[in-house]
């Protein structure tokens, strides 16, 4: 009987075999076997064995010849070994009542090589009959802070709520650490690489039921069992939302994933239909998917299609209102009370409260309240999206732009005020300053539970995914 | 007889009328025209005049109660005073015997109401009958490096071949930072706001001729005269590349650019056809319109659609396919004897040689530099995009990445021994210290003369957009 799911997420003691010390690490060639070491040290899992016959000590650690050596129970597998020698190791950790290996170790049917592509079947298959579940080969493995697993020294250790499957590592940890530096946390995040055991059906299906678990993310390159991923889709979104980005969804990706993962892309139009059909959520970029995943965290569904846009900038403001049209989402006129209400204290010439509200009163933290809570409270607005840059502001301002804390502790009070979703649309310069500024603004955003997008196009793409979700599930 | 563009373009000596002193500046409110004198100061222009009643000295420079008070001739002025002082200034200018005025001054028609607009066309039209020429109202004017003409103290001193028109100044200021970052320079850039006497079809009539432009760059939200602007638009793209963002794109935009600039923006359809007809090139956003002025200024317009990709990340070489094939660009796989020239000394496990290349030849330049020949070389290669990212890199190298000279060196060597365009696609993490590591690579890169765009989705938007212009060029 192979371990379930559930089981492999809360190993007792994880073995990385084939690891290299930190200092022998070659510019660029294979040292990521390192990063799950220090991942797991960072995150302070209790019970770690380094397995490399070279060496007597790693990291600090003891380090042993072979699976075979280790006194204790090792529950979990990570292979770094070369693919030659991974039917060795799975001999051993059937020997040794492994419960589940996460082949790191590339180099299978990835290659486009029959007789590797029967080598990965072989071992997946002497493995399973054994009980032992395999993720990947080719794929980074797990991130489940809550166990104190990680495949990454930069991840968070506090775990939250969203989920993330993905055949790609490298994509991975892009929106983990994208979407981290914006307040997101995850449960369980699942690199899968080739899925020759594990698939995308089976972690769906995993995370539709889990408790720990309130959004879904998954980054999928090709499906093995259309019929079970329907099903596994169709339940998964009935009960949250699920967000996926295809990759291969052109004749020319499909040939890329089948040298990255060894995946059937299979046609976007089915895909896409199925999607549909599910009530999942499609996005297009690593961006959009952690947008969604930040959307779905801080933002709040918006009750309808209505956007306030304000910020300052009239320019600004027409790309604002040509995003928010060319996205489906509408964007009203302000009650004549409200636009009076706004003029109380807002200068004539250069600003505009219709609707984008272009404005110089953000740069005040009580000003920036009062104009957040005016516009949000207006009867035909549903939501607000809130633009703002630094990098051109901080030059105007003889003290500098204000202090991040203070404005969004403002614009907080605004949304606690009025009940409506606020995104605020942060365009970041590329200079490291500017970049400083962002991000401090950014993690004092989150903090207070509101949700940034690095761009008015990001934010407005979010808004416009969450509120079509919501329609859907209304007309259902 | 008005004075003509160029003379405009180039004054002895610029008036700001109502700038006050840095030290005056209150938080947000009115203080863009310090920038304006701070501008033409750090780019050592050398005849300002400060000019307010108000004050004595501004900036250590003797501040003068009017025009009329200034001994030497006056050839431009910039209005930073209210509207209502306007006609005043207008009377003074003209006893002065000036060229140009340049209206920072907002607060008339783009407010909606009827007699600041009639006090704008009143304005104009009489500053026009004395022979002036009227920049605005509602803009941020000139900046002309050649002449010293600038109106933020941000910009760069030099001069170079990228010409911007632009309604909305801050969108021009957004352009020329984001563009100037990764090496772009420009002949003249011209904010003009609500484009009541100088507009976008004379901009263009004049830039079309102009030998120190080489590209002209537009944001356009509405068009006076649509036959004079298609006739202008032909002339100016049929001698150079031109590359139009539109604002006021749909219905919801339209109503934004009224309160902008208080531009008509008409029907998009009717606007794309005048793109298409005069081959412009359409672009969406300020990023691409940037993006553009990059890749013209450096990339160079490859022969044909077909595109190797190039970079680390199985993930990230899926992702690179599907934009090409939904850009409609080609990615053909890699003679056989290229992929056999690669597997000399690429690693098996965890790479791809067909194309995408996913490869781990990158970190070491000289490594790079023979990757990226025997890519190029390959004669069903048009263009190569190389996609890199610090972020994730730097923590699996011992000695972190490899000094960004060095490598743009070894990109620089590639493309000069192979003559093909070469897009550097840098992803930028948002952290402090990864922008720096990117933006240290892309200076790199710019002085090497190597185009670089922050993600894929813009090297391989860029790339397209330049294929199809070639492409309609060689079929007219």
């Amino acid at each position: 009987m192979p371990w379930d799911l559930e089981t492999i997420f809360h190993p007792r003691s994880v073995a990385i075999v084939g690891v290299s010390p930190p200092h022998l690490t070659e510019r660029g060639f294979g040292t990521a076997s390192v990063g799950f070491l220090l991942g797991l040290l960072e995150m302070g899992f209790p019970t770690v064995y380094p397995v490399n016959p070279k060496y007597e000590e790693v990291a600090g650690l003891k380090c042993y010849p072979s699976l075979l050596d280790i006194e204790g129970p090792v529950d979990h597998v990570i292979s770094s070994v070369p693919a030659s020698v991974v039917p060795q190791l799975v001999e051993q950790a059937i020997a040794k009542g492994v419960r589940s290996i996460h082949f790191f170790t590339a180099g299978f049917s990835e290659t486009g090589d029959v007789e590797r592509a029967a080598l990965e079947e072989a071992i997946v298959k002497k493995a399973r009959e054994a009980g032992i579940r395999v993720i990947g080969p080719n794929c980074m493995g797990l991130y489940v802070p809550k166990a104190r697993l990680s495949f990454s020294p930069l991840f968070p250790k506090e775990p939250g709520p969203v989920a993330l499957v993905s055949q790609s590592g490298g994509h991975a940890i892009d929106v983990v650490i994208g979407a981290s530096q914006r307040g997101v946390r995850f449960s369980k995040v699942v690199s899968y690489g080739n899925a020759t055991d594990i698939n995308e059906s089976e972690l769906l299906e995993h995370l539709a039921s889990d408790e720990e678990t309130e959004v879904i993310c998954a980054y999928i390159e090709g499906v093995r069992d259309g019929r079970r991923f329907l099903s596994a889709l169709k339940g998964a979104s009935a009960a949250k939302p699920v967000i996926v980005l295809k990759g291969g969804r052109t004749s020319i990706g499909g040939r890329a994933t089948l040298s990255h993962t060894a995946s059937m892309a299979g046609s976007m139009a089915v895909f896409d239909a199925a999607l549909k059909q599910a009530g999942a959520i499609r996005v297009d970029s690593l961006d959009e998917l952690a947008d969604l995943a930040v959307g779905f965290t801080f933002l709040g569904v918006p009750r309808g299609p209505r956007v306030a846009v304000v910020g300052g900038g009239g320019g600004m403001s027409v790309l604002a209102a040509d995003l928010i049209g060319e996205a489906g989402l509408d964007l009203p006129e302000l009650p004549t009370s409200t636009q009076e209400e706004l003029r109380a204290f807002t200068p004539l010439a250069g600003t505009s409260v219709r609707n984008p509200v272009d404005t110089v009163t953000l740069w005040e933290p009580q000003l920036m309240e009062n104009t957040l809570r005016i516009i949000a409270s207006a009867e035909n607005v549903d939501a607000v999206i809130l633009h703002m840059g630094f990098g051109f502001m901080a030059q105007r301002l003889q003290d500098g732009p204000p202090s991040p804390e203070e404005t969004a502790k403002a614009i907080a009070k605004a949304r606690q005020a009025t009940g409506k979703p606020i995104a605020v649309a942060i365009r970041v310069r590329f200079s490291a300053e500017d970049t400083t500024t962002s991000m401090r603004m950014a993690e004092e955003c989150w903090r207070q539970g509101l949700p940034v997008f690095f761009g008015l196009p990001n934010a407005v793409t979010t808004l416009a995914k969450m509120v079509a979700w919501r329609t859907r599930r209304e007309e259902a």
